[in-house]
């Protein structure tokens, strides 16, 4: 399963960044838009994102981005547009009835070997999978935006992908240079919606609840908490501290969780930075300045 | 209400980390503890701090990490402790009633100027107000560990705290080189830890869900928000979209989180980053490259 083909449908923000950041890395890019005029602004977001690669990606200027661009072609026909096409990422917007229709269109166009991939950030592959004529072929992979920064890509398949079609397109992230997140199952939200969504939700009510400003409460957390992943905090808040939080929740599921750093870390011992050991490891504080 | 001497209740991981970083910003700090072992520990602790200062701390090398150990002195009796305080942090294991006995028996013997604070995490000021026998003097100000580099002090009275006690307080963490952290009324886990908590609980579910390991979840996270507060990324999700997800929410008061995002925001066309305002301002992405 080669991809040397891809084709971006919908040049929306994201979808534009996909396409840009796919043809930087080498892939020829076929940028599909419904009309002239929207694909006349496409060609605008990549000449903008062309001059942001130079500024800001090591290595883009003098050449490397202008060149890009020239690796992208312009399509309002979707057949053609996916004619060779050896992969799809799906960015039109986020509405089912919407994406079913494309992908019925879509498999009916595309040909046999086209692994399809959507790009959506709230629904499930799962929901779209008939509609695309190939479920074994179809699964989604999520960006961020400003994908030159933020370069992750997180894969996730239904119940009926593939595995060797999971595993070509976690090979393809990497190749255009994304961190892949590989999902073992579907979860709505992927990985850092499902984070993020709860903790963003948790900074409204305090705004809400009148406790304190939003300037105030980003301020304390980037100091507090910045390039700090959740796991590392929990070994950091200590994980018999953590078990204490979660084993009193009204949630089962975290109450669940609560049972699992108990079996898998405190009856071993392993209670986080207090003992060196958690879900990472720690050295010791002078170790870690005397090697 | 000048703060000069600081006595500081249980010499732990933060009551140490108080103590030093009180006395290496000027204050006399008289440490207590229950025993004389407990104290000859703590000594051991402030020669590790003041070692780790002169590493990570700029200045703090070549004497002033050292004078601050001359600032401190040792204390079992608690009368003695607390004879000149004009503050005390008390920072004693986290049981209520634990916590009570000792404020009634602070209360008794220390002067009536005495500030007292508490750096519980998780009890409220109110449940150990009138225990002190003076709650008009009496709040919370809580640390993050590692003090020298997460340096917040979040800063929460109860409804009977004195105005100005709250402000001599606030002084008092900005003397001591914190950003405070003033929250407008009693919220459990203070800021921090009430964004923290949801986070790192759905971060847990996903893991006991199967659907991604640690090291994944918190390699993401880190690359695509770190840095980053809740606020923040609101702003980057669009408040549209973020309106669109908790206005569907089961819980009353995320409902309510959507309302307010729509009044303040969307209604007056705010849409976050899209629209170059929202919770914050954003310039131009072009704007910000050529001022």
């Amino acid at each position: 399963m080669t991809i040397k083909n891809v084709t971006v449908l919908g040049t929306g923000v994201l979808g534009s960044q996909i396409a840009f950041q796919s043809a930087y890395c080498g892939f020829d890019v076929s940028a599909y838009d419904i009309n002239d005029e929207l694909l006349a602004r496409a060609k605008k977001s990549f000449e903008g994102l062309a001059a942001r690669y130079e500024r800001e990606v090591r290595g883009a200027a003098g050449g490397p981005a202008r060149a890009a661009l020239g690796r992208i072609s312009y399509w309002s026909d979707l057949g053609k547009a996916v004619s060779g096409a050896d992969l799809v990422s799906e960015c039109v917007p986020e509405k089912l009835g919407l994406k079913r229709a494309v992908y019925r269109e879509l498999g009916a166009v595309a040909p046999e070997k086209t692994i399809f991939t959507t790009n959506s950030s709230s629904l499930l592959p799962s929901e779209m999978a008939e509609s695309t004529g190939r479920p074994g072929r179809f699964l989604a992979m999520h960006f961020a935006s400003e994908i030159w920064v933020h370069n992750t890509a997180e894969i996730m398949g239904h119940p009926g992908t593939d595995p060797d079609v999971y595993t070509a397109v976690v090979d393809f992230a990497v190749d255009i240079g994304m961190l892949p997140v590989e999902l073992q199952k579907e979860q709505p939200g992927y990985v850092l919606n499902a984070c993020a969504i709860p903790w963003m939700g948790a900074a409204l009510k305090l705004l809400v609840d009148g406790v304190c400003d939003p300037e105030t409460i980003d301020k304390v957390w980037c100091i507090d908490k910045a390039s700090e992943g959740p796991f590392h905090n929990l070994d950091r808040v200590g994980l018999n501290t953590a078990y204490d939080i979660y084993a009193a929740s009204s949630d089962p599921r975290l109450r669940a969780g609560a049972r699992y750093v108990k079996e898998h870390y405190i009856d071993q011992g392993k209670l986080g930075q207090p003992t060196g050991e958690g879900f990472f490891t720690y050295p010791p504080p002078e170790a870690s300045h005397h090697p």
